[in-house]
């Protein structure tokens, strides 16, 4: 078997174990098991438990960020179809990937650096083709030339911040999931045991589909971002505001 | 001095430090030095290092959750004033306690149990607000009986995450902050430092007043929640969408 196949096997089999007892408690015996390989085999081609995590970590946000890539529509489309495209790549990536997912939202940030690091740098790039496809709808839209880049900004930092939040959400253990195990997908449990509760209408194991959560915030974002951008923001009423005064 | 007034000093000085270094890079004499007492009066009072790492997070978990519920309108006011209100306050709060806010975003999730636990009851308490007013919002509008309590609770997760994401970006180092320091303040950092930049049109540090941040986010939010609640859900348009096929 080639050391490239073998290597991705490590890789998929790290990323299950880290992802379901987090980084500390995961334990290169069990990694080596599900990837039915010596463990020495493993010490020899990550080198470490922390290069292996990194290159964990690394695999999923290159991973993630392609899968979006290659779902945004073309440049000639319409900035919203972009968008949509966009997030229903981003929720359907994740969906079927859901411990790179954890190894990314709950793992990478929560032990430090280097791993931190990897996580912004993959932000950072979401971040940016968020703002870009923000930019192009606002000139698209024509008619607000004072969307300032500040604005722009915020409000792509805002929706990969609804979108880190939902897919968490939507992928988080479902009462027999990983919640348990040493804080891996702690994150998501609190919104699936949260008091609005998830399981209203849901079917199965009460997870959202993919498509249906990149609906929801395509909903949530594109109706308000539109809104904006053809000069209709949302104005507090007189009256009440002056309530506490 | 009463003991409970120099306890609020060593914590006060425990923050500032804790969000400065981060969690493990923090040292009990720095703090003790900070807070103008002796270490030994630190273990005497709060026992250990994660004792009082913990009683930190607890304290500005509580303060945030209490700034927020004592910002929002009464029950009377119409549900987008109430939202509105509520989003000033967490955007007031986290601009006037930066440290406070460093402590629980980047790093109450990033060091396991027991801290994770503490931020994900308080995240779980701004969820369960936000659900309320969507619902009671959803209620008020009367016209979409069919806003299911799983959207409600998707539509909550989005808005807490988007608000979480804008803090972090709005009070992240614009430049000498403690981004180098232990990884403190790196997630902010990446808003401050991405592609979009965050210099347009801002004065002084760059960092956008608390108002025009929670300003940000109600236009991104309630004006497409409004219109799903008037039953104008976006929709995507036919056409481009069978690109793929």
């Amino acid at each position: 078997m080639p050391r490239a196949v073998r290597e991705q096997q490590m890789l998929d089999a790290a990323v299950a174990i880290f992802a379901r007892r987090g980084y500390r408690a995961a334990s290169m015996d069990e990694i080596a098991e599900l990837a039915g390989v010596s463990k020495p085999l493993v010490y020899l081609y990550l080198n470490s438990k922390e290069d292996l995590f990194t290159a964990c970590i690394r695999r999923e946000a290159e991973a993630l960020v392609a899968a979006v890539r290659a779902a945004v529509e073309p440049r000639d489309a319409p900035a919203d179809q972009q968008l949509w495209s966009g997030l229903r790549g981003f929720f359907a990536h994740t969906a079927e990937r859901p411990d790179g997912w954890a190894v990314l939202h709950n793992q990478s940030r929560s032990q430090g650096e280097p791993f931190l690091g990897e996580f912004t740098a993959m932000r950072e790039e979401l971040v940016t083709l968020v703002s870009q496809l923000i930019a192009a709808a606002a000139r698209e839209e024509e008619c607000v030339p004072d969307l300032a880049e500040r604005e722009v900004a915020g409000l792509a930092q805002a929706l990969v911040g609804a979108a880190e939040s939902l897919a968490a959400w939507a992928n988080g253990p479902a009462g027999d999931g990983p919640a348990g195990a040493g804080g891996a997908g702690a994150e998501g449990g609190a919104g699936a045991e949260g008091g609005a509760g998830r399981a209203g209408g849901a079917a199965g194991d009460g997870r959202p589909p993919a498509k249906e959560t990149a609906a929801l915030l395509m909903n949530f974002a594109w109706a308000g971002l539109g809104n904006l951008m053809e000069g209709r923001p949302w104005h507090p009423r007189t009256g009440s505001a002056t309530r506490r005064g």
